[in-house]
């Protein structure tokens, strides 16, 4: 289901960061960082509350007190978006709470982007968080089990990202979007999700363009969510086989490029989680766009959607896969 | 945040129902039940999936083949709502996932509305479904160790419920909407959730009569979603004392309507779980509309917000309440 939007405006965005993400490549480019996991709270739970919490006050720095916030989606990893609830509870605004798993982002952006063009709401902040302790113990084994890891396996972001979207003109407009289907690759390693997400993303990026009648070069970039160096190269190769589209020339995986994996071995294929796609969007692109330096950014966040029951029972993961398309606005 | 909307019908609803359900007093409303907790599957999780993709067939027969499905949304209470996940895949159209707790009935209804009144999408189709044992592994204790709980606890009911809305004119026009804030209690009580919810109905009640300048009056009926019989009583008198509205007139709630807790001991204080309201408006609310038995209904769903792992940690259960207005097209 493809939309375009003539008055959605992403105005302002924030970013807080755990210390792996701090180490990274765009260490500079996120508003504030912590050097541990706990982030001064008592449990790594809290402590992602604490990130979402910190990026929405953040955000509302920068906003000032000019304009009444009307509306809060949020979506996160822990079960019943707890983080996304408490997060809402000190905001006191209304609330959505929507689930896409770490396609979420993009499913948050899309209702505000909705809300916002057809003048339901004046205004709405979309949040995403993940913590990887949270996530590590949740969806896979306590983090104290230690055991080895397959290299397809991705490495939770921690951190949270918040954004602002208005029909206030600013230098960057939500220009359309694309929501995904959910497909079943017949997988059921949760520790090669790159693999499960890669074909969601491409039906997403395949139906984006048709439904547009555009090239796929119409985007100075394309980048997906968290698909890792193994799903990157997945989605290329199935894109050129199925639909004969190439995307060797402006194509790009946040995953891949939150981390140095060179030097921070423990993130395996790359960054995963909503937090992901958002702090590489926000942090790297969103400058980019600011400058100019990029036009044209189709934002295609992936999410695996399974949980630890569904893996205990055999059942397979499968994915989905949303589109944003953001451009500069002349 | 209160909507209102000129082009919005709920022109078809289907619902499945267990067996506590099917014995119930609204038994011969139900489009289909099961006598037992299995539906056929060897897992109560793919029970449940069984349920909303049952709700889903039953509601895409009465639809015909002359609409294609433009959006599907849905939400229930498994961990990353695999209910949902699950249902989407076999439905094979874009898939927005939403949570509430037991108010995700109405906010996918209110995004469904806003897609539809302002033309984003023709038609879309909203699920739900809990299962009462697997929210009972999930939320509580394993089903096995089978603890006494305190007659404040509320009964998760087992079944799906599916909703057809468009813009093609029918019998009921949802015709507006008011999506609620989260509220703290200072509760942490998962057996008393209907004293958690009571101020978040409250309040999201308070909101949409004020938003709208309307008399409590104005409405025949209004339903909370799942209070059960103290949070009913909570809910009343804390309008009259808080906002001076007397509820004693025109107000009930679907947890104790889906049930005959005289004969049916096990379900406490009343039904819960995402389902309960929604069996109750389809099951029952519905046909009085069609037969202009009733002429205005809002429906005012509440979620308690928390998940294990947030009682555990003592954190507070939230709530949150989101409302529908449902009028008949004269």
């Amino acid at each position: 289901m493809t939309n375009k939007y003539n008055n959605v405006y992403l105005n302002l965005v924030a970013t807080v960061v755990g210390p792996v993400e701090h180490n990274g490549p765009l260490s500079k480019r996120f508003d504030r960082f912590y050097e541990d996991m706990y982030m001064h709270e008592k449990t790594f739970e809290s402590a992602e509350v604490h990130l979402m919490r910190e990026s929405i006050d953040i955000l509302k720095d920068k906003i000032g007190k000019k304009d009444r916030i009307n509306l809060f989606i949020a979506g996160d990893l822990q079960n019943q978006i707890t983080a996304s609830c408490y997060s809402a509870l000190k905001l006191n605004v209304p609330f959505l709470g929507v689930y896409s798993a770490c396609a979420s982002n993009v499913e948050g952006l899309i209702i505000a982007s909705n809300l916002i063009d057809t003048k339901k709401v004046k205004n709405s902040i979309v949040s995403v968080s993940s913590h990887n302790m949270v996530s590590e113990r949740q969806f896979r084994n306590p983090t104290e089990y230690g055991g080895p890891k397959p290299m397809s396996a991705t490495f939770t972001a921690t951190g949270a990202a918040s954004a602002y979207l208005s029909s206030i003109k600013s230098e960057i407009r939500i220009e359309s979007s694309t929501i995904g289907k959910v497909c079943d690759m017949e997988q059921n390693d949760a520790n090669n999700m790159g693999a499960c997400m890669a074909v969601a993303a491409a039906n997403t990026i395949y139906k984006h363009l048709k439904d547009l009648k555009r090239d796929v070069n119409y985007y100075d970039l394309i980048l997906t969510g968290d698909l890792g160096v193994y799903g990157k190269e997945i989605l290329k190769e199935y894109m050129q086989k199925e639909y004969n589209i190439d995307l060797s020339r402006n194509y790009n995986d946040c995953g891949v490029l939150l981390y140095d994996r060179e030097n921070q071995k423990e993130v395996q294929a790359g960054g995963s989680g909503p937090v992901c796609s958002a702090l590489v969007i926000y942090g790297d692109i969103v400058p980019k766009l600011r400058n100019k330096d990029l036009k044209r950014v189709l934002y295609v966040a992936t999410g695996a959607l399974f949980s630890p029951t569904s893996i205990f029972q055999k059942e397979n993961i499968l994915s989905i896969a949303h589109a944003i398309s953001m451009e500069v606005v002349e």
